[in-house]
């Protein structure tokens, strides 16, 4: 067999089962293969963005690689700022990246470019292939990389794709978290005796089932405050599940908010820090005097580390908890009149099915959203990690095809919509049952807020035309229309009630146009 | 005042006379001065691929920079694509990236990226300020820069925007292309006497008007024939100018084409290769014992090298070669039926107004619209230089803000279009005079015609899932419609023809679908 028969064949076996697509030329042979692999399905996006922003939802809900494949260093490019969100959410992600042919690189032909540069500033492993019969080993040492919770490029040279391999050995994988220490579970244990007021921060797996039971436990002896990062990669939320608090966006309330704490233990998750820097405020939201201590390494099983820890605590079993945590559902009634963000919001919470999968890319208008939701019926609810734009559309075709009994509606901006708009089409290919509404606000208006953060309440016309998204307003009906997806507007509240639930009902994709006041 | 005020001076003074833009939180400071300069115009991509590609065709007009204004790493990392492709076609581009303030930084924000990796990839110059007051002097070293053709990067952190700068002087651009050296032409003059079959490969400037009537003086006296690259940046063409035959695409017969010359001298390009490689042919497209010559380097001026060469070859006066060349219009007629590739290259041709922009990013629909247009009107003719797909969009954008007064036509594969699919709103927002040809041949044809190339004639279902653009067929009367733009589906060539004369005589963008057969 060829190097692409080679590399489509580890990837089955390493239990890849999609590939995001964008190919091109020098990709052909990796195309070709995956004829004849029907463990993976191949997805085409129209842009590269959607590609990677849809490995990253599908990686996000099952814990495992989706492969991508990109067209040389444009290709790669397109897709690097959904990467960069991935690597935030330290979502494990394979991309394949097909390279010019050994021999024609040195030419410098119009499409080639640094790939190894680009893949170098979102990749936590990569590695340019270098014969056929190396693709396997290549390809599971990818996979393996990525299971950390780490973006993986394989760049392969369009030769070695087209090549005989010396053999047909498939490798596999070999991935396994490193223990947990008994030094740093005692030491946590120590930190936690000796101070009063602890700040449990909890982030990556930990923000499953089993993690958050595991944080409630050690919450119910140590009497600690739970709580995750501002915007967490996949979080699941409802009545039976302990609720846990996200650091605020602005630094001010963040800093207030955690200056009570003499002790921060993070599992999971890094010291949380400011979003954006502003003059005479900490980058660091932790008070400096408070006592900070990473329970886990990026390669250990963080779930593993905070049972450890409940089990040393003595903390009560899992039947306890459980019986102590509110099972009851409690959601808000349908608000009426004009949609504002906060109707918006309660209307969504109101309305929201069982097991449905938030992608929320809503910004200012979905702020509200997530205080409403502890008591909803459980759920799932992924945010925007790494801050880059458009990460929405692309991260709901992922969870849906993950998912795809599960309903999927992203809480989406208008501004953000745009940047990865072409995500739209892949949902209705796929006939994805995602349903997305757009906060239509018609402006970047978390910008508004920043600069009004920073004491400028008034700009001049110049400035605004760079801050306002109308003139022309977005039609999203016709947009999403065009792309395949059936779509309506709505400016009330009962209107989005009654699209929602109708949207819901129906298979396939929906869009929904929210015309905010 | 402060550093952004500063730098925005700095640009206006340099000449910079536009910003295209999509600023965040870190740029703000220099959103806000844009208002107090109103030498520069500000003009809002809804994605930072508009914004590059924007800049593209803007310099590949006048020869002079746009500035951009792009957001952190992820802002730059979606502006790479045509970025490529701008320093593919040696334009001019400032690129002004903002970056978190010096000393929140370190703490690794969300948004965190390692920007001047990423800017490395593309800019032929990039620097990182390191204080307000040294923004003057780092804005003017960026605009010289640009004007030999290249990208320059400026990435600016947000403390030194707001902080006052020491002073306000004003720097200014030093630039001058370097003087053509005497040895060079002598050795061109001398390899060109010395043998009998010499290939003349222009670009660069050199495809402007100057430089192709100083070519064809030279083929005048030496009976040498003139070829461009396959992808020129910017070509001026039509009755009055002398002829330039491209490159072939594939390596086949542009090494056949190229066989025959036992010279190359080379103004303002490089030697030809190979797009893609393929197994058993040469990158390289020239004969490997044809003597191969570079008249110019890129810090000279290659209009100034072919007119010293044809002095010092004695060639015939500007005067002489005018008259020897048609400058009677002779353009084909409107075909009839059902629209095909060759008929929508037949009608544009046929319809196409004197002094009109030709944006070209219709691949396999518009290969053979070339050919037709050597009798024109003289018109400006734009390609994919860096075969990076989703220039065209943003490029027309750019060429029509340039030259207001000039209609724009972007010629438009569906495949490429929806790469950088939002600045149709771009053209609806700045009313610009752009009609743009949609190519809907519903699939990525070019990979049918590679895949055939190397003799794969059919494929199996999946791989072909990735290749079809169909199911569902993108409608793009909606697509327009939705971002602002009035828009019409045509599928025979009258109809086009009478669409397209529609098109040119309504002030403001259209978009025009071509259903092809």
């Amino acid at each position: 067999m060829n190097g692409a028969e080679l590399l489509v064949k580890t990837a089955a076996k390493a239990g890849v089962e999609i590939c995001f697509a964008n190919p091109g030329t020098t990709e052909m042979p990796i195309v070709v293969a995956l004829d004849s692999e029907p463990g993976i399905k191949p997805v085409l996006g129209l842009f590269e963005g959607v590609c990677t922003g849809a490995a990253d939802g599908y990686g996000r809900m099952l814990d495992k690689p989706a492969m991508t494949l990109l067209h040389l260093g444009p290709g790669f490019a397109d897709g690097i700022v959904n990467l960069h969100n991935a690597r935030r959410a330290r979502t494990p992600v394979v991309n394949i990246v097909g390279e010019h042919a050994t021999w024609h690189r040195e030419a410098d032909p119009p499409l080639a470019m640094d790939i190894e540069k680009l893949a170098s500033t979102v990749s936590g492993w990569q590695r340019t292939n270098e014969s056929p019969t190396a693709l396997s080993q290549d390809l599971a040492d990818a996979v393996a990389a990525s299971m950390y919770g780490q973006i993986s490029s394989l760049i392969v040279p369009n030769d070695y794709q087209w090549e005989e391999s010396a053999g047909d050995s498939i490798a596999t994988p070999r991935f396994s978290f490193a223990p947990v220490g008994p030094d740093s579970i005692e030491q946590a244990f120590q930190l936690m005796r000796a101070h009063r007021k602890t700040a449990l921060m909890i982030g990556g797996r930990a923000l499953r089932r089993r993690g958050l039971l595991a944080a409630a436990r050690i919450k119910a002896v140590m009497g600690c405050d739970i709580f995750t990062d501002g915007f967490p990669p996949y979080i699941e939320r409802g009545a039976g599940l302990p609720d846990v608090v996200r650091v605020p966006y602005f630094p001010e309330p963040a800093i207030y908010l955690l200056s009570q704490y003499e002790v921060a233990v993070l599992a999971g998750v890094k010291e949380p820090v400011a979003f954006f820097g502003y003059k005479g405020i900490a980058s660091q939201l932790l008070p400096q005097e408070c006592r900070k201590f990473r329970l886990d390494t990026d390669s250990q099983n963080v779930i593993e580390a905070l049972e450890t820890l409940a089990d040393v605590l003595n903390a009560p079993p899992y039947s306890k908890i459980l019986a102590s945590i509110p099972s009851e559902q409690a959601r808000p009634a349908v608000p009426a009149g004009e949609l504002t963000a906060e109707k918006a919001c309660l209307t969504l919470a109101a309305i929201q099915p069982e097991n449905v999968i938030i992608v929320d890319e809503g910004l200012t208008t979905s702020v509200g959203y997530y205080p409403l939701t502890a008591g909803l019926a459980p759920h799932s609810y992924l945010t925007l990690t790494g801050g880059a734009l458009g990460y929405g559309m692309p991260c709901a075709v992922g969870a849906a095809l993950a998912c795809p009994d599960r309903p999927v509606i992203d809480f989406e901006a208008d501004g953000s919509a745009m940047y990865t708009v072409q995500a739209l089409w892949t949902q209705a290919r796929e006939s994805l049952n995602v349903t997305t509404l757009i906060c239509a606000n018609r402006s970047y208006n978390i910008l508004k807020i920043e600069l009004a953060h920073v004491g400028i309440e008034s700009i001049g016309p110049r400035a605004l035309s760079l801050i306002e998204l109308d003139h022309p307003n977005i039609n999203w009906v016709r947009v999403a229309e065009g792309m395949g997806v059936p779509a309506v507007s709505v400016n009330t509240a009962e209107g989005l009630a009654h699209e929602l639930a109708k949207a819901l009902a129906e298979p396939g994709p929906h869009l929904i146009e929210m015309i905010l006041t």
